[in-house]
């Protein structure tokens, strides 16, 4: 990771203190990865036993969250930073606030790979792949945005985020038109719909992720603004207006 | 609302301003509080009128929720706050990121409102009256905590959150009949669901600001703790095992 306030700090201590949370942040993005990652592949290979371990790996996700929260609470307290120190500070503390929500996420799709064994439908399931995969790649760029702080990183996954709303709403579509056809499939179906439904979230707040990295870098707060604003704000020019939107 | 911090501050402009940033969150909880109402009421009165104000304020909680950040980041830049100042300060962020995601989820309930009415199924929408009624009180209970700082009616809100539940599931399983009845109605009940689902989530919510307002208290995370645990934080003897989870 590279040591992004080094060379500002006279306390050489306040600067192992922040690097050591951002460690802890890229290892709970790191558990998050693999959560999702597993719960994806628990669905493709009907995989009952990691479906289980994915369950049983949850508490990790949550106790760092619980850590690192206390740690920033703590250099706040003791070392009071300001400018770029707090506004990363700040940036943790959304983060993992979305993290451990992602992981909550990861773990409603595992089970409903649990739920869903033992039936015929499981091509209901692996029409999540696409969606899945999209979603895998939106959290690996935003952790990797992270670790280096990389305002242009940031912008790729934020722009990521139509696609994947546009899968989330193929899928939608193609799930409903499933239901009307077998209605005593409804249950199962619903399931799917329900994990797809998580993807979708998980992209979201991979977009969060990617508005805290924005503000730490730009100093200025990217939420609910304009494309075109957000644009600016990164250097960019402004995207196409998409023709489905 | 209480002057929580008056005693303990010798500049009397800090108080103010922490007394400024308390009046500011709770502005923004009647308005979430408002946009939830309205959103229930143009399901329940079929308001396409209502449904569109609703769609049409939402930007004044995401711009309160940016101007909040903004006041929080400056207290602690030019206060430095500590103990149960800096608890504070924590919990207001962490409290208007739940709020300003409830906002979303009302947006999410009037949308629905619009897109089902002009048809017979107007019975489903009203079947979210409970749940909905169940989580406004919710709501309503965690706001009148924040603004008193009162851990006991905090408890009381976050053990509301397993009846909001129950009701959410009992709801479920009944729409899920009514799409195995009549499968050409699937896409309006499955409006009527994410309705429900939204509904679940503000519950859930609800229950995240009122460990936030244990936390200023106590100085104690509750997030992810046994049950027992959180009796045991707030002084409660542990709440008996429900027969049903």
């Amino acid at each position: 990771m590279d040591k992004i306030n080094t060379s500002r700090h006279i306390s050489g201590k306040f600067n192992d203190e922040l690097d050591a949370v951002r460690t802890q942040v890229m290892n709970m993005g790191g558990l998050v990865e693999q959560q999702l990652r597993d719960s994806l592949l628990a669905i493709e290979n009907s995989d009952h036993d990691l479906a289980e371990q994915i369950l049983q790996r949850d508490y990790k996700i949550n106790a760092l969250e619980v850590q690192i929260d206390e740690a920033c609470v703590q250099i706040i307290a003791k070392r009071q930073p300001a400018a770029s120190d707090l506004r990363l500070i700040i940036a943790i503390f959304k983060t993992i606030a979305d993290l451990e929500r992602m992981g909550d996420e990861a773990e409603r799709i595992a089970r409903v790979a649990l739920e869903s064994f033992n039936n015929d439908q499981q091509q209901f399931l692996v029409s999540l792949e696409n969606l899945g995969q999209q979603v895998l790649a939106m959290l690996r760029g935003v952790l990797d945005a992270f670790a280096r702080m990389d305002l242009d990183a940031a912008y790729e996954v934020h722009q990521m985020d139509a696609q994947a709303d546009r899968q989330y709403e193929g899928l939608t579509r193609q799930l409903m038109t499933y239901m009307m056809e077998d209605p005593r499939g409804i249950p199962k179906v619903m399931n799917v719909l329900w994990s797809a439904r998580s993807l979708e979230r998980i992209g979201d707040r991979c977009q969060n992720i990617a508005e805290y990295i924005i503000f730490f870098v730009k100093g200025k707060d990217v939420r609910h603004v304009s494309p075109e604003s957000m644009a600016r704000t990164v250097g960019r020019s402004a995207p196409e207006a998409d023709p489905k939107d």
